[in-house]
Parts: C-alpha cells; sequence; structure tokens
C-alpha cells in the first residue's frame, strides 16, 4: 500500500486556508491509499486562551472540518488520519480524527500532553483498540505520546501493524527514537510533523520536521527535509508487521515476562 | 565518578588469560570507581553443550572467579560489574555479577535469553532492585535484554540513575537503542560490548563493539570503535537522573498514564 504524509506550516487560526492547503495536496497525489498528517494542523499549535481554543475546536463527527475531511476521504478513495482540536461537550481535546473513504472511523484524544497544552486541553482516557483502513491495521499516536515506550507497546499489543504519528515536535529526539520504536515492536511507523514556528504566547516554538516512515527493522523508507513543505509517499507492507520473530529462538512479544516488569 | 569500561576479545574457554587480561586493564586505570566489562567475558560466548556450559560456569559468590574477581575490587578500591557464566544447584545462568572494593554485592541473571543461549541458560526469575555501588544507584542488564523497554523502564522506576550494560551484542540497533533508553528514562547507560568473532557452533558471530556511556539527555559520553581493544573512561554525574522533569509541566514518570499501559 502507499502512505503518504503531508509536511507543511499550518496558518494559526485558518482552519479554511489549511483545509484548502490539504486539499490541493492530497488531490495531486491521488495514488496514496493512506495519509497522515501533522497534529492540530487544521488550527496552528499555540491556542493561548480558553476562548481560543473553545473558538477553534470542533467536534468530530458533526463539525465543519470533520464533514469536509469525510468529504475529501471520499473524493480521493483513502484513509486520512489527522490532528484537530476536538470538542466533545465541556472538554477539548488534541486529538486525531480518523477517515476512510467518505466515513468518519473514529478518534484518539491525547493521552500524554505536552507542556502548555495541559492548561487547554483535557488528557485523553484510552489507548485506542487498532482502525481497520484500508485493510491495515493501525494505531495511533500524537506527538509526546513517543517518549512513553508503553504507549507505542500498547497499540503494537493491540495488533497494530502501522502507527500513525501525527506530530508538533519541538525536542530532536523523537524521529531516531521512532527507529527504536519500530525495532521493539516490530511495527511500521509514520511520523507527520509540521514545520515552520509559532511565537503567539511569547516563546517561539520552532517545529522540527523530517517527517519519516521506518520500516518494521527501524530502516528509514523516507525522511523529508527540516524545513521542507511537501509531500512524502511510500510503499509499505504492513503484513510483514504479524511475524514478531526475530530468529528461530526469539519472538519480540512472546519472550516478553510481563509477570517482572513494573512490580513496584 | 569516574565510569570505566573495558571492550576486548576475550579468548573462549580460556579464563585465566581473560582474567589476568581484566587485571591488567584495571590496575592500570586506578582513578576509575566503577566498571563495567562485558557479558560472558571470562569464558566466551558460544557454549556449544551443555557440558562446556557445565565446566565452565562457577558459583557467585563461592566459585575461584568470584575470589579472584572480589580481591581484584579491593586491590582497585572500585565497582566491577561483569558478565559470567553462574551455576547455582542445577541451574546455569547468564549473569552479571557485582563486585565493591572487596566485597561481593550480588547477581543479576538474564531474563531474556538469546537465540542459543536458551539451549544452555536458564533465564532469570526477577529483575533486580537497584545496588549501592561507590554511592550510585546501579540497575543491571545484560545485552539481549535492552530490546525489551520494560527492562530499562523497570529499572529506572525501581531508582536506578545508571543502567550497566554487559553485553556481547551482534545485531547493529542495540547502541543507537540504548540514546532512546536514556531519553525516555532519564537515565545514564553504560553498555560494555566484546569485539572479535567466534565460529565454535558452525555459525561464525561478529561482536559489534562501540561500546558506549550516554546521558540523561541522550548525549554520548563517550564511545569506543567497532573492533578497538581499549579503555573507555568517562566522568558522569548520577544525581541527574533522580530529575525526571522536562520542563515545568511534564515529568517523565508523573506523566506515565500507568492504567492504560497493555491492558489487553
Amino acid at each position: 500500500m502507499k502512505l503518504g504524509i503531508f509536511q507543511f506550516n499550518p496558518m494559526w487560526g485558518n482552519k479554511n486556508k489549511n483545509l484548502d492547503r490539504i486539499k490541493r495536496s492530497l488531490l495531486s497525489n491521488d495514488k496514496v491509499d493512506l495519509w497522515v498528517l501533522p497534529e492540530l494542523c487544521t488550527t496552528g499549535y499555540q491556542l493561548k486562551t480558553n476562548q481560543e481554543v473553545a473558538n477553534l475546536a470542533e467536534r468530530f463527527p458533526g463539525g465543519s472540518t470533520s464533514g469536509y475531511l469525510k468529504e475529501l476521504s471520499r473524493d480521493i478513495d483513502a484513509g486520512i488520519i489527522i490532528g484537530i482540536a476536538e470538542r466533545s461537550g465541556k472538554q477539548i481535546y488534541n486529538s486525531a480524527a480518523i477517515f476512510e473513504s467518505g466515513k468518519f472511523i473514529g478518534i484518539y484524544r491525547k493521552v500524554h500532553l505536552f507542556y502548555e497544552e495541559k492548561n487547554y486541553f483535557s488528557p485523553g482516557q484510552e489507548l485506542p483498540e487498532v482502525f481497520e483502513i484500508k485493510g491495515v491495521k493501525v494505531g495511533v499516536m500524537v506527538c509526546f505520546d513517543w517518549i512513553f515506550p508503553e504507549t507505542a507497546r500498547t497499540l503494537a499489543l493491540k495488533g497494530a501493524q502501522l502507527i500513525a504519528h501525527p506530530a508538533n515536535l519541538v525536542l530532536p529526539f523523537c524521529q531516531d527514537a521512532m527507529v527504536t520504536r519500530s525495532i521493539e515492536n516490530k511495527v511500521i511507523t509514520a511520523t507527520a510533523n509540521r514545520i515552520g514556528e509559532e511565537a503567539r504566547t511569547g516563546e517561539s516554538l520552532t517545529f522540527t520536521g523530517c517527517s519519516q516512515v521506518t520500516d518494521v527493522d527501524g530502516a528509514r523508507l523516507g525522511q523529508l527535509g527540516q524545513d521542507e513543505e511537501n509531500v512524502l509517499v511510500v510503499d509499505i507492507d504492513p503484513p510483514k508487521a504479524e511475524d514478531k520473530s526475530i530468529n528461530q529462538y526469539n519472538d519480540l512479544f512472546g519472550d516478553r515476562r510481563d509477570e517482572l516488569y513494573f512490580l513496584e
């Protein structure tokens, strides 16, 4: 299957413009089966008051952004996994929404919030079951979830062949760490990061780009540049992730000694 | 404190010669407070029959190798963590033995056995509590334990400031993955790998050297070459590992969502 990432610099607060750019990029790469897009890439990242967050967040499904993306996924007959600001009742979540060929598939609410996100978002209360998209078992995590090895491990144990990872990375470590996440779980990972800067809170954040796809053996199947607005399209073979053996004696899941971990 | 690693090519089956080389190296670097040495570095790695294993394995404490290393640790007034073949009753373990200034401190029996090790060794039944050595809280793991993120995580949660990691690595991934282990746990790691080849089982193994020390932020404090017989000595600051915060909002341990992990 063909996996696509669109790495770009979202314009803060301008959902129409961001959605239009997303639409043009996705329509112009019509061989892609599954798209992964960055975290909070319809709204921008630095939401500095509760009012701003409330104004920009929407219901998924139900809101206009959700409708737009659902329709786009039908037009391109593909899956879309995209970071958005979600309103659900009185709660606002930093979420990833999942669409497939005209259907809303589900939502993942970021469990490990980073830095000032804790002021404006509620943390998610579960790690998701895998989503079946275009025949692929997809686990979803968002940005800072990467630093907790338990996140990718839990998704892999739940059966994910591919971990889709919308991100707005500012620390320099994640892209190399995702190689380790692939190796330790024998899964494919797709990190869709943004580029550019935001300085709305008085603190300037520079996002690190370098979106990438890693294979089950940790090999990078493709990577974009640090400040490159571009699409990355790679062929992936998700069934390879079903086999957790690394030789005739060792199996990454079978060899786990769960009873010995986290005992105190 | 000064941490030392001795990376070398042990001679198979010749414990006297290997211990003599270890002694000479350690005596000639007398500023080191704590030494980490490779896995199975007194015996060699490929133990191909139960009889060979039984002949080479010894009791720790109690056997002559244990006595030799205890005495050496007194002579150099330092800690020594070293991979050895341990006999305990009818069981043989791939273990790390720990000594400090003339005292036997403890043993760790490798929990995750690699490849044909499963034919000759029994797996350990616990991940160890931290050992206090020269005032440093040390967690110990052996070689293939690295690929299971739960190992380093468990040691860090038990309070390890430093993870000492005797190894006989043949896969190319570990040295980079240990950077991730440092970052995700904010711990120092010391991987003592061997060099050279062994082909006693008809299958030739080439060990990957590149022994290294990583700091709490993943920075490499030092690394040896791929085929270099040498000593690496670096200064480490273990109390840095006590602080798990990465900014005023995030703490690597406080932010864990243990209730959400491994639920099915």
